[in-house]
């Protein structure tokens, strides 16, 4: 389906995505260049936002942010393209902690959120004003502006997120995951608004791992309440393609959870939460047990083409189930 | 008189230097070259501390670590060489304040004291702890750890100093200056010890800029009398020669303050504080009114030998000072 066709259908109505870091972000990508300028938001897991040396670091955030606004390092995924490292070296000289890699021109980022942060200046204002300056034309929002925190519970004990994925590169082994805050969180009024709204078009949650970029998110009781009540269909976009992650540590989460590495699963996953799952074409013959109409599609985004096919996939299959 | 004579008149005694910035710094490093490692002790003017994006900036400290750890630029004096300025294209970006320069690798020094001095270390402890990294053999020590900071009275009203040096480039005309919280502020314990010790050798008043970087530490009562009744001879450097300033805006202010910028004014400054005055050798026929004994040398640094030059000349008049 063109691009103009899709966005004919529903030009004025806007498109919420919730998202992750780097596997979300390629479909965040996508959807951003198939819709309307304006007509795309974002909610963002703020469960790997942690403190380091001092600042505020939201990296599915900044994935994000610097995905749309083309920063972003095209072979890494994570921080920003023609990236230098004299602060991590300069850091190392004088003892500092180096097991998180901050580039020199990432670090602007930190650095400004955190004196936004200390100057009372929501992460949500911070991420908008971030946003404008880079000149992004979709609404990237944090899910919420409290303090939600991924801890893994590992054989190893309980680990921070960022100490568990990047310090110890998501080696010890996953006997469950709680969300620090998540209970008394409130999601973002800018992200209920949009939920609420009776011209939202669909809900898109991202290929982004669900325990670890979702999770988080669906945590907040109120959120989760929102989507369900939500006017607009629900799509998951899933993350396993043949029985495999597409990216990172979900399908060996999955199975030291005792979760098969299977569309079923995340179909079950998300429950009742969702009206439809797009698995990869790979997967078009192994539906049973979903419970929810799928659509069978090629997943992996390794060109920019792939992100938007994707994206109108995935809205034009949101739009046939609006239209049942 | 070579190094080795003046290293074995006192070479177990402490030689404390008062300093600024990068003249104070040249001449810091002559005395670090001179003396026996571990003999030099430098009290740092705290005075154009402040708070930026976030991050508390010392650069006066700073300066004298980079010097003496050899990570100095030598081209602008402060700063670190081999420096690169990705964080601040990438702050321009967002649309952050940029008109004080941060280099990626100096941006280290300040993520990481900011991170101490919010964890209740100390800002001597950090400062100890940067030298001990970076592996000089000398104590540098802020002259306080309390709140302390130059705020200069300009015809377009106050102005704190780095907004005046830094934003406004020192065009402002000053009409005076105020050393905010110095009436409270303790002089660092180390500080005062060193001061008390029958074993100090000299201390050091380096050529830095009276007003801006030796005052604001003076202005604390309790330093002004410790120097006062110190056992050691007092010594100031002066940073005039042949009635021009050597660095910085030393003799502009000077004038605007209608001070004759010359070594009689410098010594009326320090007054009964100091107990000799080494002056440039072009000045030496005009001591004229000059009431503590005089030491003709050539006092221009362009050379690490000129530094390690006026630095031995110095401690020579201090120690032949104190045999009288």
């Amino acid at each position: 389906m063109s691009e103009t066709a899709v966005t004919a259908d529903g030009a004025g109505q806007p498109v919420l995505a919730l998202c992750g870091g780097i596997g979300g972000a390629k479909l965040a990508l996508g959807l951003y260049h198939t819709l309307p300028p304006g007509r795309l938001a974002i909610a963002v897991n703020p469960g790997d936002d942690f403190e380091h040396l001092g600042l505020s670091v939201s990296p599915d955030l900044d994935t994000v942010l610097y995905t749309l606004s083309g920063l972003a390092d095209p072979v890494r995924g994570w921080g920003r393209k023609d990236e230098s490292w004299n602060f991590m070296a300069a850091l190392r000289e004088l003892g500092g902690e180096t097991w998180f890699q901050l580039g020199d021109r990432d670090l602007a980022m930190h650095v400004e959120r955190t004196r936004m942060l200390r100057a009372a200046i929501t992460l949500s204002q911070a991420v908008a004003s971030a946003a404008q300056e880079l000149g992004i034309a979709a609404q990237i929002m944090p899910a919420t502006d409290d303090r939600l925190r991924t801890v893994v519970l590992t054989d190893e004990g309980e680990l921070p997120f960022q100490s568990y994925f990047v310090e110890r590169r998501a080696a010890p082994r996953v006997r469950g995951l709680r969300y620090d805050g998540a209970e008394k969180a409130q999601p973002t009024p800018r992200l209920l608004e949009t939920l609420a709204s009776t011209k939202l078009r669909a809900v898109i949650i991202c290929p982004s791992n669900p325990y670890l970029s979702i999770d988080p998110m669906l945590a907040m009781p109120a959120l989760r309440e929102s989507i369900a009540h939500c006017a607009a269909p629900v799509i998951a976009v899933s993350p396993i393609v043949g029985g495999r992650a597409i990216k990172g540590p979900t399908a060996k989460i999955m199975t030291e959870l005792g979760v098969p590495v299977t569309n079923r699963s995340i179909a079950k996953h998300y429950g009742d939460l969702i009206d439809g799952l797009v698995v990869d074409f790979a997967d078009r013959r192994d539906a049973d047990g979903i419970d929810v109409p799928v659509c069978a599609t090629p997943t992996l985004m390794e060109s920019l083409a792939d992100r938007k096919r994707l994206a109108e996939e995935a809205i034009r299959f949101a739009d046939e189930i609006a239209s049942r």
